[in-house]
């Protein structure tokens, strides 16, 4: 089994950073091949466009799915694109650790599923939800936040954090197949005591470790919608 | 009054870069100023992080929100950075227009937000919400998708296009204080005829010579939170 960790975070002595870490050491000792995709310190690009391909299809009209596609049947993806692609079509499971910035992903990590998702190899429209390429392999949300579990409930000011995490978990995850397991939320990160710190790691490892075990959220299946990708009443 | 267009399309042919053409158009026809920042034709680079100051307080650990407030007293944005807060600052409406990908901002926008709206300068949490900077301005998504309004319904298979933009709308645009107009969305617009494509720009028109009298999206106030940022009962 192998994991693929996409960690978005520049300072090494970060939360983020050791949760990035402590995955790597459940998981590898759990039997794992751990790949991390260190975003920033790879410099990864996250703008999505021209420079994913080596050639273009059409260059006078660029349009990117179409082009996405041309690049699976051809084999034209970029360097940087088609490495993150090999790792994360090896994965069984896909973990994003990423602090949460402005109610979603950082845009490192937002671009590098904006290249690397591509059309034709990622997804198709005969390839999506529970017919996608990743079903029954897992992913899951790591994430740090500035406010806590208050703030981010259903009556709290900022929104309930499933419904701001709803287009990672729905729209990334499940939308190219994957079980999506239950986020693990580091709430208020730089304001907690350093014992607080520690619980956190340590109930995350509790989760890695059960990564197999632990019941995905509930979606409904693709066939419980109508040819007009409405709910069947 | 000024408008700024958040700009986030490569190709100048595309109907983004239509809608966008077509509002610079409305808005200098309604006399308004308007700034167009094409974020592809800048080169706009949009990893946060250190790069986006001329000095550093802490080298040996980076915290992001930190240096935003240091950088905010010091004036110590780097460039790039700068030259965009002062046109979000100088902005009476704020139009982000970009085709919908991964239910989100393309990255290049995404991350245009995560460096532009900095800590100290943009928001506190003395200046947020209804107490934000932006607060009797306003803000407006305008964005293109690939399917059409049934798949983004409440009972579609990819949900519902208010909950997916809701981190834009309320943890970006009301966040930082300004008055949320209901988003323009271009449906499917690779799929549709070229009459519907025109229809749309048309509409699109129309909405924007409302922007002042439109009704915004109606969010709780600030002062309908208790201390732990829970609505009142």
């Amino acid at each position: 089994m192998r994991a693929l960790i996409a960690y978005a975070h520049e300072e090494p002595k970060s939360f983020n950073a050791a949760m990035k870490d402590r995955a790597v050491e459940v998981l590898s000792g759990a039997g794992l091949e751990v790949d991390v995709s260190d975003l920033y310190a790879m410099g990864f690009d996250p703008v999505g466009g021209t420079r994913d391909f080596t050639a273009l299809e059409n260059a006078d009209f660029f349009k990117y799915g179409k082009e996405q596609r041309v690049a699976t049947e051809r084999g034209t993806f970029a360097a940087d694109v088609a490495t993150e692609q090999r790792k994360l079509l090896a994965c069984d499971l896909l973990i994003f650790q990423f602090p949460l910035w402005w109610f979603g992903l950082p845009a490192v990590l937002k671009g590098w599923v904006d290249r690397v998702f591509a059309a034709g190899l990622i997804y198709s429209h005969d390839m999506w939800y529970t017919t996608g390429k990743f079903r029954g392999k897992r992913a899951m949300v790591s994430t740090t936040t500035g406010g806590g579990p208050a703030i981010y409930s259903e009556t709290g000011l900022n929104g309930d954090l499933d419904q701001i995490l709803f287009p990672i978990h729905h729209g990334m995850f499940y939308f190219v197949g994957f079980d999506v397991l239950p986020p693990y939320v580091a709430w208020s990160v730089s304001r907690v005591d350093q014992a607080t710190r520690e619980r956190y790691l340590d109930e995350y490892a509790e989760r890695l470790k059960a990564w197999q075990t632990t019941e995905p959220i509930a979606y409904p299946p693709l066939e419980a919608y109508d040819e007009n990708f409405q709910l069947k009443g």
